[in-house]
């Protein structure tokens, strides 16, 4: 999927979400377990439920990691379910990947080739050629992580150098590299007062914005500095919208949390 | 696998090697392609040659995982192989992970207990809840980035805060993290001027160090000053070792190179 598209899709659907699909066994309805592939079957239906509110879709790796060669398959359909049906969702590895060069370029296959995603999510510390491998894939995007919204992101990312936190140098440094126009950033939601100095320093770039909802981040404050003239925001919700009922109507209660995100997303996006 | 078994390991075989499992389809010998599982055919002849010069394997995920579903088959063959029959070789997945707490502890399920490996090295830059939940899993230990071997290294873990550069910040605030007696380091060969210092900061923790062979570093220089009381160090080879011919004697090849380094080593501890 190119930029343009995606800014398309954002348009026509006057929504900027992302929805998270970490799914964990524990979770679900109890009357998915009895199927085959409970973790797909889960996804199906959400993504059926969904896919006219939300732009994006970003299963976590690690919840499909953590359940060996199985959830690697139930990865693997739900993608190929999004690829078949939804070819104009946005699609979001979040896998944190990263290494040195030529490893970096065996991630960017495993995800841009065999699986097939739009993006995926890579970490900095190992520099530019860490993640230049990734950058090479055309029409592919590389969600960086700056800001995180855990508690621990302040622990390296926001120490200062020469008067400049860590992760302004990390966003300065990645618009040098090539092909630098397929990065994407993460920031998380629950720091809404960096985006106004954010966006100063990457007033084009989309940013994947994380925290909203269970971990207390605010859409509309995260909106105030975070949008640009292309909208440039793509807010996740993960727990709020799939885990909203652990019932029979788990779908349903989850388009029903989808769709608030979605009309505050359209009322904001009225105001631009 | 303890502390104390890995370093009784390695006074035994006289040998701190570690040999990387990064197997790529293009580079091993033909006549195993048309094999049902050429990767772990090539492994397993690689192990059997080996095993008794090398302390550690490190399959490097992402040639695993650039191969898909099959790769991952790949992959756990090789370690249950290794914890089958060589249940004394120390385990590392080299897959540079770390998320947010919850989704850490997922990815330490998938290599502690899915996979059973006894280590996997993480990314250090979403702080202290991105590794935290690794070093909780008891006997298992995680190998952090502090000084990466590549070019792209010295974008930002050099970088001086207050005068000390950031992977020294990473490696003293990791001193105060929970279950830090289950970290070791990664710290590239190719960097032995920054051993000393290192080991001012981290005396008796293990430092994993790739980079020796194709990458360029020395062995003898980086034990001048990686070597502590305990050994402490687990050194890294793999283009040299499991590419050493692409022949039909490619295992006996990679003897004859893993022979020599860990002659070298044996020299080495003799002199301790």
């Amino acid at each position: 999927m190119t930029k343009t598209q995606l800014i398309e899709q954002i348009k026509k659907k006057k929504s900027f979400l992302c929805i998270g699909l970490d799914v964990d066994l524990d979770k679900i309805p109890e009357h998915l377990l009895e199927l085959d592939d409970p973790i797909f079957e889960f996804n199906k239906q959400i993504i059926d439920a969904t896919h006219h509110l939300t732009v994006a879709y970003k299963p976590n790796i690690a919840f499909y990691e953590a359940y060996g060669i199985k959830g690697w398959q139930s990865l693997h359909k739900t993608i190929a379910y999004l690829n078949n049906h939804h070819p104009d969702i946005f699609t979001i590895a979040d896998a944190k990947r990263g290494d040195i060069g030529n490893t970096s370029t065996r991630y960017a296959k495993a995800f841009f080739e065999d699986l097939d995603f739009d993006s995926i999510t890579v970490a900095p510390y190992m520099g530019r050629d860490s993640v230049e491998p990734f950058l090479a894939f055309k029409n592919k995007f590389t969600i960086m992580l700056a800001l995180t919204s855990n508690i621990g992101g302040l622990d390296f990312q926001t120490l200062k150098i020469e008067n400049e936190e860590l992760y302004k140098k990390v966003l300065k440094s990645s618009l040098t590299w090539q092909n630098s126009e397929n990065l994407m950033y993460v920031v998380g939601a629950t720091r809404p007062e960096y985006f106004e100095q954010i966006r100063k320093i990457i007033p084009k770039h989309f940013i994947l914005v994380p925290g909203v909802g269970a971990q207390g981040g605010s859409l509309s404050e995260v909106c105030k500095y975070g949008l640009n003239k292309n909208i440039g925001l793509l807010v996740n919700s993960t727990r709020g919208i799939i885990y909203a009922s652990k019932g029979e109507d788990f779908a349903e209660k989850a388009q029903e949390q989808a769709l608030e995100l979605q009309q505050e997303m359209k009322a904001i996006l009225k105001l631009q």
